[in-house]
C-alpha cells in the first residue's frame, strides 16, 4: 500500500448556507423543530426565505465544512459534492478551491439551483436547519473518482447523502473502493432525523463498513434505537473500529480497543452552534490522519468546534485555525510521507 | 406641502459584498490602496476574487446600507438602485424587501451580473473595497419615481452613482423632484477618489441642491481641494444648510446656521470597519427626520456606527439597532404624523 496523497477525501452536500438571527416566534410561526434539519422544495424555500430577516450567505454543508476546516488545519483534502451552474454555486466551489481542496466535481446542468439552507439563529446560539437541496440531489456514482479515494487515508461520508437516492449507491461504491485500497472508512450521522428515515442502510453501512463513526447523542441513539447514551454508545463501539460520539456542552467520547476516552468539552462563547460538529469532525480527522494518539485527537476536536461555536456560519476563520494546527508547518510537510494512524 | 410618506429615499448602487479577512500583504500584492474602493471589470474582479480567502456574502452599497440601517432604527424608507436578475440579485431584494424598504426598482436586463464589492478586512480592521458595478451602471432616469421622492422628506443620493453616467442624469432630475416637492436632499460624498473623478459635478450639484452634505474628512477636503479639516468644513458650510463631517476615531462635527456641533465618537471595539459612515449616516437622518435636535442626530449616528464597527460586515444585527431606535415603537407611528425637521 502506497503512503496516501490526501489525508481525507469528503463526499457530501454542497450547500450555500442563509444564515439569519431571529426570535424563538420566528421557529414556532412556521412549525419549525429547534435545532433540527428539515428538507424542504424550493417552493417551501421561498416562502420560507421571504419571512427570514435579512442575513449573511455563506459556503456551507455537513462534510464540506469538516472538509474546509481540515484544510485550515493543514489537512490535504479532497471533496466530491454537486452544485449548480449559478452565482451560489461558484461561490461555494471558490471557497473550497482556494482553500486548497481537490474539488473536482462538475457543476450539474439543469433547473435546479445550488443548494441552500436557511438558518435561523435564535438567541440562545441554537440554529434551525431548512434545505432546498436543489442540484445536490444529482449527485451520484459517476461523480465519484475511485483514484483520489483509493490515495485518501480517510474518506468520510455525510449522513445527509442518505436522502438523496442516488448519493446512496455512491456512498457503497466509494466505501469499497477505499476498504479495497487499504485505507479507512469514517461516517457522520448527520441529524437523528435523518438516520431515522434510513435506519436499516445506515445500520447496513456503519457495520459493513465503518472504521470510524461520528454522532451526537441523539444521532447515535436513534440509529441504535436506544433510549440512553451509555448503550447507545456500548453497540456503536462493536459496530465500528472507533466511535466518536459528542455531546454538547458535556463533551465527547472516544470509543476504541475496549478504551474510552473522555474529552471535555473547550470552554466559548456560545454565539452560533452552526457547524459545531462539523468542525469538532474536521479536529479529530485532521490530528487522526495527522498520527496523534485519540485523546489528542479529541482535544483538538474540541477546541475546534468551540471556536465554530463562538462566531457566526459554520466555518471559523482561518487565523484562528492555524493557531490550533497539529503542526503549524503541516502544509509544507509532504502528504506521502505522513502515516496516517492504522493501529490505534 | 403634504407630510411625508417616508422619512429617506435613497439612491444608490445595488451591490453584494463578498467580505474576507486577509494579511496586508494581499493588498500590495494586488497593488491595492489600504482604505479605498477602486472600480474594477468582471475580468479584475474574477482574478481577485480567485485569489481571496473564503468570505462570507452579505448585502451592500453604500447608501442601500443607509437604508437598511435607518429601517431597523425604525424609519419609513424607499430606494432606488439596480440588480440585474441573477442569484446575488435576489439576495440584495430579499433584504430590503424583509425590512419593509420599498423598492420598486426593476433588476436590468442582459449579461451584466448584480454588483459585487469584493472587500479585503485586515487585521487593523481597515477595509479596502474593489467594485464590478455590473448591471448597477443602467442605472438611470427612468428608474425614478417621482410621486415616491416627492412624498420622502429627505432625499439622499450616493456619491458614488458619479461614477456610471447615466445615474448622474438621475440624480440632477431626483434632487430637481425633491427640491420642487419642498423636501430636503442630503448627498453623500462617498469616496475621496469618488469626488476627485467627478470634482466639478460634485461641486455643482452640493451648491444647487444639497441640504445636508455627508461626508468623511478626506472627502471634504477632495471637494474643495483644501489641504487641511478646518478651512474645508467652512467651505461646506457655506454650500450646503447642514455639514455632517465624520473624522473616523476623533468623532464628527455637525455644522449648521453658524454653529459647530462636535460629536465624540462611540466607544466600540474595531473588528471591521465596512460600513461606519454608512450606518453613521443612517443614524443622523433617522433622528433628523423625526425632528431630534442635530447634536442628538449626531449622537445616535455615533452610536450607529460604532455598532457597524463592532461586526464584520456594513449592517449591524437588528436586534443591537432596535435597542437604539429613537423612538422604540417608531414603526407603529404613521409616518403622516412625523414632521420632518425643516427649520434646524
Amino acid at each position: 500500500m502506497t503512503a496516501p496523497r490526501y489525508h481525507i477525501t469528503g463526499i457530501g452536500n454542497a450547500i450555500v448556507d442563509v444564515l439569519a438571527r431571529t426570535g424563538d416566534d420566528f421557529l414556532s410561526r412556521h412549525d419549525m423543530r429547534k435545532g433540527s434539519m428539515t428538507l424542504i422544495d424550493s417552493v417551501q424555500a421561498e416562502a420560507i426565505y421571504g419571512a427570514m430577516p435579512p442575513g449573511i450567505e455563506a459556503s456551507g454543508g455537513s462534510v464540506a465544512n469538516s472538509c474546509a476546516v481540515a484544510a485550515m488545519l493543514g489537512a490535504e483534502v479532497a471533496f466530491f459534492g454537486k452544485t449548480a451552474d449559478d452565482q451560489l454555486g461558484a461561490v461555494f466551489r471558490h471557497d473550497m478551491h482556494v482553500l486548497g481542496i481537490h474539488y473536482p466535481t462538475r457543476p450539474a446542468v439543469g433547473r435546479d439551483a445550488t443548494a441552500r439552507c436557511l438558518i435561523l439563529i435564535t438567541p440562545d446560539g441554537q440554529r434551525t436547519m431548512n434545505t432546498d437541496l436543489g442540484a445536490a440531489v444529482s449527485f451520484g456514482i459517476d461523480d465519484l473518482d475511485s483514484g483520489i479515494i483509493a490515495e485518501s487515508a480517510v474518506l468520510y461520508l455525510e449522513g445527509y447523502l442518505f436522502d438523496p437516492p442516488a448519493a446512496q449507491a455512491a456512498f457503497w461504491s466509494a466505501a469499497k473502493v477505499a476498504r479495497s485500497s487499504g485505507r479507512q472508512v469514517a461516517i457522520s450521522l448527520s441529524d437523528a432525523f435523518c438516520v431515522d428515515r434510513h435506519r436499516g442502510n445506515f445500520q447496513a453501512l456503519v457495520e459493513q463498513y465503518a472504521d470510524i463513526v461520528v454522532a451526537n447523542e441523539a444521532e447515535i441513539c436513534s440509529l441504535f434505537e436506544q433510549n440512553d447514551f451509555a448503550s447507545a454508545a456500548e453497540i456503536a463501539a462493536r459496530f465500528a473500529r472507533i466511535a466518536v460520539l459528542t455531546r454538547g456542552a458535556d463533551g465527547s467520547v472516544i470509543l476504541a480497543d475496549g478504551k474510552c476516552y473522555e474529552i471535555a468539552a473547550a470552554p466559548t462563547n456560545v454565539v452560533d452552534t452552526t457547524g459545531a460538529g462539523d468542525a469538532y469532525a474536521a479536529g479529530f480527522l485532521t490530528a487522526y490522519t495527522h498520527g496523534a494518539p485519540l485523546q489528542d485527537c479529541g482535544a483538538l476536536a474540541s477546541k475546534t468546534a468551540a471556536l465554530a461555536i463562538s462566531s457566526i456560519g459554520a466555518r471559523p476563520a482561518r487565523a484562528a485555525l492555524v493557531a490550533l494546527a497539529p503542526t503549524r508547518q503541516a502544509k509544507d510537510n509532504a502528504p506521502a510521507r505522513l502515516h496516517p494512524n492504522r493501529t490505534v
